[in-house]
């Protein structure tokens, strides 16, 4: 047990009353680090450097980005810019930040914008569990499904979306084995995800990206079930890089595929998949491997760190409103709007 | 340029007189470091630890490392059966042993059987040029591909496979990009095809093997060309995992598909790809990279090195004796039997 996690689970953001602490989640597993953020720029920097990842997460750090700033008297709208620009894919940055601007412009105070953040951070919690047991139903019993990036405590406000409803199928004994994808470059299911499996005790194998259509070969996989961080308002679906080919393989041996979002990650604005902006990051991302270098100096890389499933190939997004499946525009204004 | 490229290109197997050069393909591109084999089960060590990797390359390893038995009057079947269980998946392989076993039986001395490594040697450098114009052949103008794994001068006697069919496509001018996944999880694509594109001076961006599906996606792709480690008589292909990925997600984009092996691969007494061993290397391969922990120690893993694609999702089978299109047993039995 470390101090990231409890008796509720892993934490991986904690206010402190006067600053925010962030768990380093590049180093984990190997080291429990604490980023100290007492700045919304420092804030931006833990979000654009990775140390905090996950949509939802990401969210939550940024609203309590607001009030470091509210609270040393510090200019919002300044604070306000730099936490939009600190990562461009995720909704849920954006969702958080509207959200904090709306109370400001009613004249709320730092204690306000506080509580909001809190507020924002607990209903992130409460949501998850929500999706979780509504995911869970939504499983066979037995069931082996296959995860992707990390979805979890460390990418939300707790317990989790997609590893989420693994957790609470697991809780519910309904389910009987994980694959998890290392998900490279970052590798957040070899790092993040295996951590938290392990944490849980849920029985699970990790497997190299490329080897989930094998699986879905050579064995019946029941569910692929992944997170989100933007759903256009058709249910095209931006998600971490390698989403897409285990949808498209999904489709291909008959597997069903989930995507578990709360409703923050909906983006009414975007019509569909093609307007989601797709945040590309460093060649080094793959050319080197923890300073060690993999690729020869030269070699060029492209480094799309999400991609968009089509929402034809999706056959239930979660959400803590309820459940979508086949979704479509119509079914999911009706749900939202 | 070094020591292993010259001006007839990569060498990455050179017989020394005595002895057998191998390239240790496990640290390149970063150093250049060579094996000396002086033994059969001194060559069975490298290939079963990846020294040299490589179905046509660990074929021709094989029948030096009986030749060097051979010379120094140690016991041939004891050569043969430490070599022949050294890699389980690579017919190539198996082929090798069997055709030097022929002659062996035919009452062959120690210099005899070099003459004959030699010319399996220098047969698939032959038989690579000549797939390399075919498989080139098939490629419409401006060409954009997507590779895997390493199928090069350093997986073959030289020019390469699908990646000699690559050389030969932009020798003639009809290519303009190559995209190469990076294969988790030894990296052949990150470290060793990069090297050989590079070396040719070859448009070529490095992938992560989840982001295939996704560029197919973004971006017209004409043909995804891979090689094989053993091709059943029905046509389907064993080949580095991540292989049957692309297959599924280039039939879902209209993507053409391309499996570039000699003759040598075929295995005519396996009736399809259920009957084909893969082989499963240790979870660390994947849980640690270069000693260093990547996912939680007690994580468990599921590290399969190849996997099947089925005929059905194949365009075209390029082997020095010609192209088959969208293979049969019949086909192939016509070409090869």
């Amino acid at each position: 047990m470390t101090a990231s996690s409890s008796a509720t689970g892993i934490r991986p953001i904690i206010w402190a009353d006067d600053h925010l602490k962030l768990i380093d989640q590049r180093v984990l597993p190997n080291e429990e680090r604490w980023v100290d953020c007492r700045s919304a720029a420092e804030v931006a920097d833990a979000i654009h450097g990775m140390a905090v990842r996950g949509a939802p997460a990401i969210g939550i750090a940024a609203a309590y980005g607001l009030v470091l700033d509210a609270l040393a008297g510090r200019d919002y709208e300044a604070a306000d810019r730099v936490l939009m620009e600190s990562r461009p894919t995720a909704v849920n940055l954006r969702w958080a930040l509207l959200r904090m601007r709306e109370l400001k412009s009613q004249g709320a105070d730092a204690k306000a914008l506080l509580a909001e953040a809190i507020r924002i951070h607990e209903e992130d919690l409460a949501q998850n569990l929500a999706m979780g047991e509504a995911g869970a139903a939504l499983l066979p019993p037995n069931a082996v499904v296959i995860t992707h990036c990390n979805t979890g405590a460390l990418a939300t406000g707790g317990h989790g979306t997609a590893l989420g409803v693994i957790r609470s199928a697991w809780a519910r004994g309904r389910l009987s084995q994980v694959y998890n994808g290392e998900t490279r470059p970052w590798l957040q299911g070899a790092r993040l995800t295996a951590w938290e499996l392990l944490y849980e005790k849920i029985p699970a194998r990790l497997i190299a990206d490329g080897a989930a259509a094998h699986l879905m070969q050579r064995e019946k996989i029941d569910w692929v079930i992944v997170g989100a961080d933007r759903i256009a308002v058709n249910g095209d679906t931006a998600n971490k890089i390698g989403t897409y080919a285990l949808a498209v393989a999904a489709r291909h041996h008959g597997v069903k595929f989930m995507v578990v979002a709360p409703s923050g990650t909906f983006d009414l604005n975007c019509p569909n998949g093609a307007a989601i902006p797709i945040e590309e990051r460093p060649p080094n991302e793959l050319t080197e491997f923890r300073g060690s270098r993999i690729a020869p100096e030269a070699m060029q890389a492209w480094n799309p760190v999400f991609d968009v499933t089509p929402a034809s190939l999706i056959d239930a997004i979660v959400c803590e409103r309820g459940v979508i499946e086949q979704p479509t525009e119509q079914k999911i204004r009706a749900l939202l709007g």
